[in-house]
This record gives C-alpha cells, sequence and structure tokens, in this order.
C-alpha cells in the first residue's frame, strides 16, 4: 500500500489539512478508491518520520493541522519515484471464494460472477464522459490532465477485463456443475 | 485484504500449522502472492475470535501448533461464500507515480514502464506451462483444478492488460515530453 507516498506527493505540491487531503486524493487517483481511514495514520507516520510537518494554521482556521513536506520528505518522495515498482497481485475476492469454493458453492458463485459483471459495467458506464476520448487523442493538453486521462484509461483496461475474466469463470463452473449433476444424478 | 478468509478456508479442508499453511496458500492462490506475515496475525485473529482453534499435534510434531475450524468458523466462511464482493481497487504503484509525476520524472518513468513490461511477460511465461490450456479446454476435471486454471488465466489476463496499459502510457508520456521540449526548446 503507497496510501503514504500518494499522501506526501499531495503534500509536496502544496500544504494541506486532513480532510482536503483526502478530497485531493480521491480527485487524483480515484480508481485507488484510498480508504478516507488510511489518510490519517499515513500522516501521522509521515510526521513521525519528519517527511512531513505542522505548520501554523493559516488565518480563519484555528484548530485544523495543516501538512507541509520536509526537505527530507521530498527526498523521499523522489527516490520512491526512481524505484522500480512490483507488479499488483491479483486482488480480486471473488477469485479468492473460486479458489476455496466447493462444488455446492458454484450456483452461488455463478450468481455473484453476474452481480460483479454488472457492477464493472456500472462503473465502465461512470468512467466514460462524452469527448474525453478525444482530448486524449489530441495530446495537446499539459501532462497532469494526460495523467488522470491514462489512469482513467488503466482503470477502463481493467474493467475490460475483468468482464471478461468473470464471463469464463462462469461458463467453466456451469461445465464443472453439469458434469457433476451427470455424475450424481444417474446417468451412465 | 482476505488473507483472513484464505487462512480459514485453508483449515477448513484440513487442520494444518502455521508454515504448512503458508505453502498451501501459495500453491493455491499464487497470484495473490500473500505475504508470510499476513498468515501468522490471521491465524491470532481467527483464533481470538474463535473461528479456529488449536488442537492437540499429532505425534511427533512437539511444539507445533496446529489449528482446526470450529463450526463458528465453518460458518463464518460460508457466509463469506456468499456475500458480494467488490470490485478490488486499481493497486498499480507505477500508476500511481504517474498521477504525481512532474514532467522531469517522465524520462524515468517511461524507463520504469518498460522494465514493468518485461516483468509482465517474464510471469507470463512463468505461467503458461505447455498443455494446461488443453486441460482447461477439455472440462472433464474435477472443480478444484479447473477452479486453479480460472485463477491462472485470470492472472494471465491481468498481465496482458497490463503490457497494454504500460504501452499506452508510454507512448503518451513520450508525446508529452516531446510537446515539452518544442515548447521550451524554443519552437514557435
Amino acid at each position: 500500500m503507497s496510501v503514504k507516498h500518494a499522501v506526501l506527493g499531495l503534500v509536496l505540491e502544496r500544504p494541506g489539512y486532513g480532510y482536503e487531503l483526502i478530497q485531493r486524493l480521491e480527485e487524483r487517483v480515484g480508481g485507488w478508491k484510498p480508504s478516507a481511514t488510511a489518510v490519517y495514520p499515513a500522516l501521522q507516520l509521515l510526521s513521525r518520520r519528519e517527511l512531513i510537518r505542522a505548520r501554523e494554521t493559516p488565518g480563519g482556521h484555528r484548530g485544523v493541522v495543516w501538512y507541509e513536506a520536509t526537505d527530507a520528505g521530498e527526498d523521499h518522495f523522489r527516490a520512491w519515484m526512481d524505484t522500480p515498482s512490483e507488479i499488483a497481485p491479483l486482488r480480486e475476492e471473488l477469485l479468492l471464494k473460486l479458489a476455496f469454493a466447493r462444488v455446492e458453492d458454484l450456483p452461488r458463485l455463478i450468481d455473484l460472477t453476474r452481480e460483479q459483471e454488472q457492477a464493472c459495467l456500472d462503473r465502465i458506464v461512470e468512467l466514460s464522459g462524452p469527448g474525453d476520448v478525444e482530448l486524449l487523442a489530441e495530446e495537446r493538453h499539459p501532462w497532469p490532465v494526460l495523467a488522470g486521462l491514462l489512469l482513467r484509461d488503466a482503470e477502463l483496461d481493467r474493467l475490460r477485463t475483468s468482464i471478461a475474466t468473470l464471463q469464463r469463470c462462469r461458463s467453466t463452473m456451469k461445465a464443472a456443475l453439469a458434469h457433476e449433476l451427470h455424475h450424481t444424478g444417474g446417468g451412465r
């Protein structure tokens, strides 16, 4: 989990406080679905390591703790940016269920693949705003805009792949179930 | 994270002890890359909630703590199996870097996309054993074998999609960089 690096990156861009950082994180990397509750521990950890520090609150924001990055924080962030990343492990919970399912769980899992497929489709519709594709194609927009579109397209690719995976899982479960019924149902 | 459910699922199938459970987990859901260090806290948590319990060690295994599932553990596991799962959030660290990159970080990130693409290709070769595809096609194998193949194919799909995503990111970064050089390099 790199919520820590994401929060540090946000604070480096400009100082902020807890709730505001949660909103900026959501805007920037919505597909990551960072939980709000992960941001506060990240802020504490970063403070303890002196990668960020609390600063004077600007007027009118009494009692709200603002954070800014330290020089050490900047160095740490740049070193992270520079380091090769691991490929993220596969973390679809439905696949974990598949791995541990007994044959009698398959009818329910077949239903769950349908529900999850629909959830993927809904998310695709949500992400596919009109006109965005042309923005990307034109490619004359500043880098941060392009980065946002790349993240969105990565998420779209991933969702489409998930749908194909879910469909394959469903048809294989149906085949396994049919085979099982054939065996236990008194077929020769 | 559902290491907890995975460990409970393994113990339900048959009792086991820490190190052995780590190995069984790896065999079963290798693509999840569960860290060994996550298994022990999961065992503690499951014990505390009385979903598993320590049992008498079989002869010759003095000092090794074995665990077996309780009835409550079985109920808990079946309820989990029955519940719809969330779509896993996008967790590629390289995409997070992209979201926070400045233009001057792009040359390094372009290199990192190449390294990660190679890592994906290596993993694809590792997973694609000869003959497995026919096994799946034949579909007359028992469910646990099919489940293993489905997980492997899900991982392969995901890796191929990642490669396409990385290639798109790379070409877009190159375009952004060329545009930037054009602007700062004195082009009209």
